[in-house]
């Protein structure tokens, strides 16, 4: 873990731990910086979305880029921020038994919309999916 | 459940199913017919995206989204379609508790690629989100 | 043209044949009845998006979409709304020749967003392109 | 202009300026290397989206985008790519006057499908407009 002067670090972590789905989901915060996140998720056969059970749903990946890309959000709005709508595009199949990384990037910080982008890549590095989405930031 | 003359039901069942995240998801198969499938999912409380346990998250919706339009191009070509890509767009919160419906429909299907859109309603009908994927239709 | 009781065509007219690029497309209001517009643009010549000039620009596909669905939402909000995002999704080609027409359909009218749906076809209603755009709805 | 060693330059400009309306659109390429171009493009008042033609209209960022994204996979693949979907995130109002550069950049070329990015900025390297599309990289 790094340190992470400029972020709030615990609410961050608290707000990524904390939901029920997400605890199912063993999410990690690898990195937090200002607009920038890093969250690890490790591929469990739970997670597999064909019968042979050989690659991991894609819905999990969107899920993954989802909360990395509003995420990034988080580390400068200090709140959960709803996600509006989101893009996904699937590079290659994730395989149970991947940890897999999603960095998440602020595109746009607005008052009230912010876009951010997430990559998520395997253990080698390799990209599997990359996701845009747009989010509230207005804050109460 | 409707009889479906004209497609494989027990062979869409089977893949709908099968996998073993569809498993834990508990998805249903409501209805198909070609070109068109409604999918059910019980919104239950290890789903929730907040830490009060208020709303479901909304990767999940996109999963069921995801899915159902899939699956309403699998009525069409008979064996599991990859996903390309996903737009997700969120219109109003699900909440655990609610019984989630999804209605996938063909908007095309080529030869090798297929479009095809998700409509997720609750059980009072309102529509929470809607989706739209781009598949592969290509047969070996 | 329909009369269309609950919408200030006039209205929507202005907004829709007053700006300068709409002009050079050539748009015209075909129909407008609240939540739902319909907008008609002539393939030209000069609207082909390679060298043998056999078929029309995706980009004016896209534009024609966002067109059509934002004035979806003009009937309700009555001012010109800015796109926020758009997905465009290319089923066939369109060709010089084609007589274009673009249905644009409220899916949500929210207080700040709104979505609206988009659907391209020719002449002979073959379906060209779908497109799906978020649209500010806030009011001054 | 710099000089582009790996890339066909008069095939990426001459597929770049050929079409009719990438003419009436006064596109210029301004860089090209592998997997990357960059594209150049005046604001004119023509472009206006609006009756008091104070910004440009939204599906000419769409269409610099979708160009700028498509070449960045020409420079690989050596033909024209038909563009299959494309997202775009409106991020700040383009002004007439503004010259807009478009960098296109491959996310992952596959032997049928490819990704790529386009990001759209003014003069001043604001950011105005980002896209992502889905093109078809098939040769014959």
């Amino acid at each position: 873990m790094t340190s992470n002067d400029d972020v709030n670090r615990d609410l961050v972590e608290s707000l990524l731990t904390g939901p029920a789905y997400h605890k199912w989901l063993g999410l990690e915060l690898l990195d937090a910086k200002p607009g920038q996140v890093v969250i690890g998720m490790a591929g469990r056969p739970e997670f597999c979305g064909n019968t042979d059970g050989t690659y991991i749903h894609g819905g999990l990946l969107a899920t993954l880029a989802d909360i990395a890309a509003d995420f990034a959000l988080v580390t400068q709005v200090g709140i959960g921020l709803p996600t509006i709508d989101l893009r996904m595009d699937y590079l290659r199949p994730a395989k149970p038994g991947d940890y897999l990384r999603a960095v998440g990037t602020v595109v746009r910080r607005g008052r009230t919309l912010g876009v951010a982008d997430a990559l998520v890549a395997n253990g080698d590095g390799v990209k599997l999916a990359v996701g845009r989405g747009l989010y509230s930031t207005a804050t109460p």
